[in-house]
């Protein structure tokens, strides 16, 4: 069976920079973004609009009442999402099956479970986060420190609700994972040169 | 600066095993129920009694009223704890300043954060940790799942409040720790030979 590597991130933790390090180090395969290009022409959708169903928090409308009886009802947005939830899932078995990888989010950990994966958890303090955020934004954006934690704040807790969502199991529970890594004051490339001699 | 590993552990996560067997891998010295013997000679306290105090949470009695007055009370098994929280968090330094050392518990982690040590945690699913304990245990003894599961219980509740009282955080705080490991499934041994090469 390949190796499987999932890679699950608080935001600014520098967990994609861990990922494509790590993958380049074993000479593994690496999936972020590349699922979405391969989801769009699957499924027909713009990048974009699978960008904005992906990792965002799946609530359904609340029931509203028709006549006497009860019935839920769901935004055409969230049954795409779950759809795409599916064709994801999908292609995730698919690009385990092919080859070594690292696969960053998108609840990998839990959907590949059969494939054993080693499941890795990048945090750390937020203030390491925000500087992280900084120094990866583009040059011409100026942001304030508190701009920064909102945008953390938002993205965490989307992803933190798409995977109860999906997993029923708690983002932040270290009991998911098998290595938990704090990243506050590390260097990237020097960690990932020790992690990789683990694995 | 010589240096410093803390290891902090979940009850039956393999925690001792794991220090024990690092501290062997890395050549360094290795302390766990060495403190509570140097503690008993430097306070002519008894070892049963220090482990008794040691590790234990330690709530002094609410405070009653004296005529019209708040006055907090003491009790004697309070301040001898903090006493030898105190004589315990010097002797910690000595060690530290002598050798390369692997230090087990006792709030390490925060009492010798001038030595930059590599914090570790080590975590399990419950049901692995009290198989366990039911291998560690002496043959003689037959212990149900329950009660198993009670020993966990008391055990990291008194730990989690010692370490909240002494260094004011959380214990299973996870930004207390540079690595945070799962042992549930793992064989220890082939865990310290993998962790030993990135320290």
């Amino acid at each position: 069976m390949n190796k499987v590597i999932t890679i699950s991130r608080q935001f600014g933790s520098g967990g994609r920079e861990f990922a494509r390090r790590l993958a380049d180090k074993l000479g593994f395969a690496y999936y972020d973004s590349e699922i979405i290009t391969e989801l769009a022409k699957r499924t027909n959708l713009a990048e974009e609009y699978i960008n904005s169903l992906n990792e965002k928090n799946p609530v359904p409308l609340m029931p509203i009442t028709i006549g006497h009886t009860f019935s839920p009802v769901f935004s055409v947005g969230f049954e795409q999402q779950n759809n795409l939830f599916v064709e994801q899932s999908k292609l995730l078995k698919e690009l385990a099956e092919k080859s070594d990888c690292v696969i960053v989010g998108r609840c990998a950990d839990s959907i590949l479970k059969d494939f054993s994966p080693v499941r890795i958890r990048l945090f750390a303090e937020l203030d390491a986060r925000i500087e992280r955020c900084r120094q990866r934004a583009d040059k011409t954006e100026e942001y304030t420190d508190r701009e920064i934690k909102q945008k953390i704040n938002e993205v965490d807790k989307a992803r933190a609700k798409y995977y109860q969502f999906y997993t029923g199991r708690k983002w932040d529970d270290p009991l998911n994972y098998d290595f938990l890594i704090n990243t506050t004051d590390k260097d990237i490339k020097k960690l990932v040169e020790d992690i990789a001699s683990v694995i």
